[in-house]
């Protein structure tokens, strides 16, 4: 009798029940307790006679940091030596400090492209929310402040797309599906940087520019990359210098790619006219200055919060996780791993 | 010396001084007190010793009826027998009883075609935030609740567009440019409804389908119809009984097409899962268990707000005045008074 894999799931199960109990034909799945932190997780870990002790595979959502902390140097030095992979759920994963588990050969997956409807769609939403000031009238709404404030609540006029060029920080996935849904809206041009240029089927009539000239030429900032320790506080005092006078900043990425302290000065001057945000830089503790301010646009992470892209996700980490236990490897390695020899000729666990 | 036709302005003129300017070349232009209400308004319009006595052509503002009341059969009746036309701001022009007007020969313009595109930014914003109960997640937000709520807020999951069906009722500009804007976001389907078929060029893709039938197919109810005695609470207590369950409902035309004590009564009951809405029935006055309800994304009546909107309508009420000063006939009469022959015949006032 073939012993069974075992694969560790850190996080919750909404909507991809079917798929994990078909996984449960060919892996012995784990689970920790909910209210076991990360000393206890990082204790249990070694400890020969826990469950989790013999995980091969750990799967994770962006919500189980709050429960195992950061997978940062020494959580990855706690894992057993049969970890061979950790799938992420989501498509940014700097939750994860990808250069230790590359040391100890642990394969890292995220989940690309499925997210980028979901998160374009709310981009799309903080943009136009931000560009017309409709945060400002929408409070005064709520508030019932509308029948003394006057026509639009008062509300400072906002911006047609006319006319506008929109800058796009990084034309991924998501970029590109963002571009792809402003393309009707009637901007002017659309214009982007990313470490180097992409082919012209991929930059679909976007123009690449510098980061420079990016900051320069825009009238809408509309932020895609991912976060790592180049792209932190990429938009920070300086950056913020270069932008045209009432710039309008859009962010779904992570919050941290913008220096926050520098983004509220910038909002406080006028500099940035209006801010669209789906992320922060300590969330969920966000500064109330910020969103006190009647010109940010704000949610609470909500990028990609749909039951279909939930599922959609869900049901694709189990597929990694088949992928690997049949074949040794994860159907989508992060870009830094990507190519590692002992990633291209692992084995099968099963 | 030839006289000036005089140009009765209700309502101020945000951007476009210059325009007024240059039409001050070739016609008198009066106003009104900034504190004088209906009854001095009428009384004057009878007064020969008043200038406003002396109009020929009248130009309205949404917000001027605050002062003036609406243009319905008193006021009609009230007008010096000089006036030949009413030129509104706007493309809705419910505040005006045509139909009084055409009996006194009196044309009436609207500004259709240039509100199209803020009004269907706009609607995109509604429709997004509501299929994605954006507005739950950010009144959490914004009162600091994001800590404790957890994940998205503790908003309910939202919705992806894929799979869904769009139901546009009123296929005209403003719906047409909304169809095309969300085009590119996934949507399964889009149906319409309008009083008659359009051609497939106008249709662009859109399958036309009976008012019922429209009721009974759709996830997203995109309204986009002018409002006038036969479209008043066109969306009843019936209507919404033919809805699919947990139908989200999105209304930048006028608050008065749908009734409003019906519409929050299957928000209570989840008939309606959520609405986004930029227009009330008895606006600036609304209900605040409506806008206490978080699934309800709402504005106060921002669809045209933008400066470069604002401006170009300005400046075409401008041409109107212009037009009908030298050819006699308004540039763009309103449906129901088109083709009268009074107009047709009409005769330049300089």
């Amino acid at each position: 009798m073939s012993v069974k894999p075992t694969v560790l799931r850190l996080g919750n199960v909404n909507y991809a029940q079917e798929a994990w109990k078909k996984l449960a034909q060919i892996a012995n799945v784990v689970s920790i307790e909910p209210s076991m932190n990360r000393e206890a997780f990082l204790k249990a870990l070694k400890d020969p006679k826990s469950d989790i002790s013999k995980a091969q595979i750990i799967t994770r959502t962006f919500q189980s940091v709050q429960q195992t902390g950061r997978f940062d140097k020494e959580l990855c030095d706690s894992l057993p030596s049969s970890v061979v992979a950790v799938c992420h759920l989501g498509a940014g994963y700097d939750q994860i400090d990808t250069e230790f588990f590359k040391i100890r050969k642990i394969q890292v997956t995220n989940v690309p492209e499925l997210v980028n409807d979901a998160t374009a769609d709310t981009h799309v939403f903080l943009l136009l929310g931000a560009l017309r000031n409709f945060s400002y009238g929408s409070r005064v709404l709520i508030n019932g402040g509308w029948p003394k404030a006057g026509p639009a609540g008062g509300a400072p006029v906002g911006n047609d797309p006319e006319g506008k060029v929109v800058g796009v920080l990084g034309l991924g996935g998501i970029g590109r599906t963002v571009a792809k849904r402003l393309q009707p809206f009637g901007f002017q041009r659309f214009i982007y940087h990313n470490r180097s240029r992409l082919s012209a089927e991929l930059e679909n009539g976007c123009e690449y520019v510098s980061f420079d000239e990016l900051l320069k030429q825009s009238d809408v900032i509309s932020i895609n990359i991912p976060l790592n320790p180049k792209t932190k506080h990429m938009l920070d005092e300086e950056a913020f210098g270069k932008m045209k006078d009432g710039v309008v900043i859009v962010n779904t990425a992570r919050g941290a790619v913008i220096d926050e302290a520098a983004l509220i000065k910038a909002l406080k001057s006028g500099k940035v006219r209006s801010a669209g945000l789906d992320v922060f830089e300590h969330e969920p503790q966000v500064p109330q200055e910020l969103l006190d301010m009647p010109q940010v646009t704000g949610l609470p992470h909500m990028g990609t919060n749909t039951f279909e892209t939930i599922k959609h996700m869900e049901e694709f980490i189990v597929e990694n996780v088949e992928n690997i236990i049949k074949t040794g490897k994860g159907l989508t390695i992060v870009p830094e791993l990507k190519g590692e020899s002992w990633i291209d000729s692992a084995k099968m666990l099963c």
